[in-house]
């Protein structure tokens, strides 16, 4: 039910047409697509600050393009995940001001100036092998104005590397730790620090890794209190937590 | 919001001390509720002639008869699945009128005499031990004043017992099909009868069977189409999806 | 045993050359091949009214085409799912009035016109990446003589889109529900309607999704009643399923 | 190396008899053990406002009424979860102002009152069988001081109830979400708030729920960012995650 | 249709009141009950020489006692597997001559005595943990009339008890390996011996074994040719697979 | 220890120049290459009238052809299994008669004609799309000297295929039963024929079918007597297996 | 073939009854028991200073006593594991100076005093839950004389008890690192020490850990070099893996 | 904090210019990157002897090169897994010297000659497709200055291959066994020798194989004492923990 109908409805009453009660009844039956424009009003108040994002895997570049083009219109930030270089080229001929990642493979977009940092997050990553995925979740993070410190290189079998970033570490708001093989990583950081860790686990490793789910079950298990899990690969969804995270402790400030 | 508010709303608008726009946008933002109130009205109408259920399984005697009592008062029937006979004392204490089936393991209540036989089910079990599921579908389906015909023992194995059973099988509706070990009993009848079935894995069987996730994995990938599948064990909603498929299809004659 | 062996026997009873006793022990000791005779029959009338269906993955499009040409010889409608580009050409060449979908990746035929609908299901996708296999149970459910409503876009991260379309959910005689990721749709879906859902895990995700199993696990998990879940990414068997039910509720009319 | 060896070290330093770089080549030399210490400071200033916790799953009452006394001469609070009641006699037996909550299998104690309320949380549960699980995460946010709204019973499949609680639920700063089965509701929830999400799977279903894994997938697939997963029927991680979200962005207050 | 009615058409046919071509179309269209009474004849035969058996796991005393008498109407011999002392003190009160074999968990029973030894199997355990799984085998080979030649404790890891059995083993129609763990004794075994080798993981080991999963992946994925495998646990079904290869082999001499 | 080497031991005793005693000392402690040496001979005694086979998948065809020539030295007949065109044609330029079949993926090759048939296996496949495990079976036991039967397209959901070929199944010394997604044509079988079954999981399936793992799990999990399995696609490994059943019960005759 | 028959055979050629080549033929036609003679005397020496062990879980106290009675009769030392107080007592009626390790599980058995120490290994365990495992290990390497140093609960989230321990940890020729939930201490101690690392992934943990298959995938897929992993809870295989190497160091000195 | 800074402290102590007591108050509250000075000491210590390790997979021909030349400027040795041909050229472009091993797939380098050798590790597959893991740990084993010996094609079907090398592995100080399929031959191996046996599970095989997963659970649950398991086709990690064994045994003669 469309607002020019309810208005319609609200006239009447007013003049005189439909008693109170009768229009509380004709409301109350009204169907739930008014419900939805309720919570659609909602929503958008809900993701300011937030970048629309696009999965781009398995899209066509034309897809992709098409989508941002129309994104565009309607936010003033946008991050596309998962894109290839041909995807960039059919973004870029639309959106010029896009910026493409390819270590992240994210294509960045945003209307004006980076709004001023709310938070920072320490994104850390174990290994080489982890870069990707810390990166999208560093692009993700500038998307929403927090500040990202990275870390690379931190695994644990080579400890010395870790306890030397130690200070920077926490000093974070939130972390945002990318790891394969074991997994082992946030639950030697969690360990060490006093906010909260957002571990990801990653698709590296070889043999019994499986995809991932090795790291994934190490991180789940974790005996360091103060970590939660997102999905593998998943650096985007990583940063999307360890962002609001940041920007509930930071954001008023 | 409650109604009351909503008409105290409607009474300014119609003493004129609100304009309609000004109402509209108070309507807009009121919060959700005022949808959850629209659903309700629409969840009430939704369940009649469905069965309130209640899974015992890990409450106390104690806290099923409470439920029991609760539910028996807002509607006109009632079922309790995976009830021991000490759920079944708790609640017949309170219900006096509820019976208690020991193979389907549940306690089933209604108000007045069954309703006319809306379509007709047919339950299907392969082995005597898949009997306790096919009973608890069976169950459900009475509690649907759905009309049921039973079939036991008609295994893939004693091929002759099922094609002894086809011209029954034909007749039906519905076909819920009970099966544990290789769960093969699906694809067969799915290719020998014209009504969907649906298929229960069972959790019966040894070494390898998993639980019954081989059962599972066997209707899954059933060769034979017209076939859907529910959770291992789940009597109950096998009888849901196969009573809603036959009051759809008998229910207004 | 054929026909005319059978014919011969009887000629002989009425001869008086072989008296109905002896007659009666050699039809009980006939090879099992009678038996598949009866069976044939019943299994062409079974079958009227639903496609013959060819799937085509792993297959040359040599091989498709011929099938296609012998089905086409003896059926009124046709079905080939998982088609390629290469296929469909293969197709057309013998069969011209076949009709390619790129996205539902299907080749359909049928001889005259599409019968009287019979009934009607609603075809829900929860993302776009999970189009191709809506679009293949609508491929199907068309085939079928069945109308098909379509909702799009309407995952449960977004709840306010399938509130909106609530209303035509509940006026269809069964519904298809698509969904990757946690497959959560089908779900809430089962929680506002009365018809049964065909819930179709697909395989949409990342990381630990394992090609469709965390939907299909989601779906047969669900806690909503009335949801029947078929294999991941089967489009087909969802439609054929939906089928059945919107035939048996509405085909007589 | 304990301080009073690098006094001693240092006093011959001042007296001359060794020299500063022959000191320094000391220090540098010192085993491990001395970065212990360093890092054992950290650690005390680290957890204050944090509980202590033992799990007590798997110990003797006498084992943990041993740690409850240890822990609680070197700490102001203390935790104890996974606890029977011949835990609790146990414990209260030598710490008697402890508490024990039978529904959590919590034990909780502290020295003097609760501090000032830093942040809030929300936690939901889907189902009354996640109560259990829903109350270990509230009793570990009060012992950090954080306060709890619950939300009991908003399950997807009756989303009425959850739409009715959307108010609250937005106004936490973390949300602590339990579900069993097929682990939707923080997909659900996640869609309509935007506070970090702390989605825990509960082992609650049957069939193919494995023991909580059908829960785990979904959650970790959500579609809905913001979404962070804790391992099954982990109320303590979960509230120990949301906990430090909460005192980050309210702490200082 | 039962065998009257098939008498009472042909009477009509002889005496002229029914022409053979529409008798024909009569017999035609009998319902597929008849195809049954044909399938049972056949299987009757089939079974001749095969023990009927009763899975008692799962089943009441009682109801095992019942199904051993009515058996033993109809068979001449009858085998009960994974019998507790409970089922045998039942069994025996109505079948007095049956035996109970506590290792084997069975109870046999036979109708006169066994008649000559149809071939030779040998049944082989890796470790006395196997016994009971062997001794499941032995005994339904005993009720098949095969000669069972036993070798126990032949594990890989001490080759030499395996290689001192060799000559009896390479006399066998049939092998019969039970081992858990790794499960590699029937690779050694099949490189070794002519004769088809049937494996049966068995449930024992510890830590990663999966009740058996891990021994019976060793053994379907083993480098000997002419090595097939049955269920975890299934001395039963090895018994009966490699009895009809004896049977095969010698039965006529 | 070679021969000359035990010689020179006996001469010594043969001239007195050691005593028997001192002789057997020494022959006990010869090292285990002499039982090597007794192993050997064993073997080649052992495998007559068996196929030797090369598993090409993963080999260079210059490896194949190498191994071909080397193997076809020392034996009467050659079977190289997962072999493509590239393979084909590598062997044939060292070993002209060999035959490439493209269905099966087999190289055959044998010295001089077959010789007489050796008992009779019927080989079934449930659908197309298992014929090349199929075919590789058949290959095989073609390469014992067995005679095959070929039965195809007699999948569960088409029972009376099935039923037409049973004349056929019964008259065979073993089967083996090749099927895909359910896997469920071998218990379907088993419960119609006396002889052994050798079932064959293909990975044939979409959805959750885990690349013949449901197939697998069905065939294990078999209702049915006298059902063994074998590897996933091992048409190979199925064909030893029911040769040698075969052998043993005709080879004599 | 026994001894007396080899010397029978010599005595034969001494007296000129059997020429060399004959009986050299005769010899190499032995029965493959003779084989077994060989390997048994090796094995014999082979296990010098190895304890033999008897698994004792799912045995009776009778059986664990008489094979405890027959080892002792044979071997100089003895080790029992996951013995019960009932095994203890049947063991120590019939060997009074067995030992019983109630947090080990393990009785132990030797006659006369322990040997030299032949090297030492760390046994180090997470957790206080993977004590007993912990101790098995070291029961098993005081059994085969090596020195045993212990070292608790230094899990990951405590990095600073773990540094406090380098030291004794680097002197050890070999270390057990016993841990469950996400098994990553094999991997940090692996980063920190030069001798190899026996990991022991336990079943400590909640939830998703899947009886220690979390720790289990984490120790296989370390990315530390020098860590190899044996079954879950193998406390005793990690202790005969971790002692081997232990004395092969030490075991001259 | 650096040395510098230390030292400057310890001079003020020296001038009087702060008192002992303040000084270790610095001191211990330095930033743990003096811990971090301490343990980098150490590391380059510990690996002394050990190859420097590049994992090249999934490293561009760059990196990977870049990484050669960086690392032997700071090493005398360095091992490269995992190359292809292009990686090899790119190095060898930088490091002249360097050596590729097609079969291997490693590039190795070396400053100068190799050392002495320092124990023997026989490294043994059961199968030519396992040949590219065992020569991964050989060379591995080779940059340690250990000495191999390999043993190829002694697979568990085929005994007496691997009898006939018993006296070769016996004299090991460490094995490597490499295997695929059922992963068989650690426990026949590990049953007839003294040393440790380091298995490593390959991911060779088909149908039921997992990847390796069947090897590697066949390897952890081997019934032979005395075996550790590595990560599937790990044939680097197994060199490195068999080579650490070889040189404690014999690194000092």
């Amino acid at each position: 039910m469309d607002r020019a109908r309810v208005i319609e409805l609200l006239e009447k009453v007013r003049a005189g047409a439909l008693d109170p009660a009768a229009a509380a009844e004709v409301l109350a039956t009204l169907p739930l697509a008014e419900g939805e424009a309720l919570l659609l009003d909602t929503h958008r108040e809900l993701r300011t600050g937030f970048p629309e994002a696009v999965y781009a895997a398995g899209k066509t570049p034309e897809q992709v393009a098409e989508a941002a083009a129309r994104l565009a219109g309607a936010h003033d930030r946008l991050l596309i995940t998962r894109a290839t270089e041909a995807h960039a080229a059919a973004v870029l001929a639309v959106l010029a001001e896009a910026a493409f990642d390819p270590v992240a493979r994210t294509i960045s977009w945003r209307e004006g100036p980076p709004g001023a940092a709310r938070g920072e997050v320490a994104v850390v990553a174990a290994g080489t092998s982890d870069l990707p995925v810390a990166a999208e979740a560093a692009r993700t993070l500038e998307m929403m104005d927090v500040r990202v410190s990275r870390y690379e290189d931190v695994g644990v079998a080579g400890l010395h590397r870790l306890l030397g970033a130690l200070e920077g570490l926490r000093r974070a708001d939130a972390l945002v730790v990318c790891a394969g093989m074991e997994g082992a990583l946030p639950s030697v950081v969690g360990g060490l620090v006093r906010a909260p860790v957002v571990a990801v686990p990653t698709s590296v490793g070889y043999g019994a890794h499986f995809g991932g789910v090795s790291a994934l079950l190490g991180m789940l298990n974790s005996c360091a209190p103060g970590v939660a899990v997102v999905n593998i690969d998943n650096g985007f969804g990583a940063g999307m937590v360890a962002g609001r995270i940041a920007i509930a402790a930071r954001g008023a400030s």
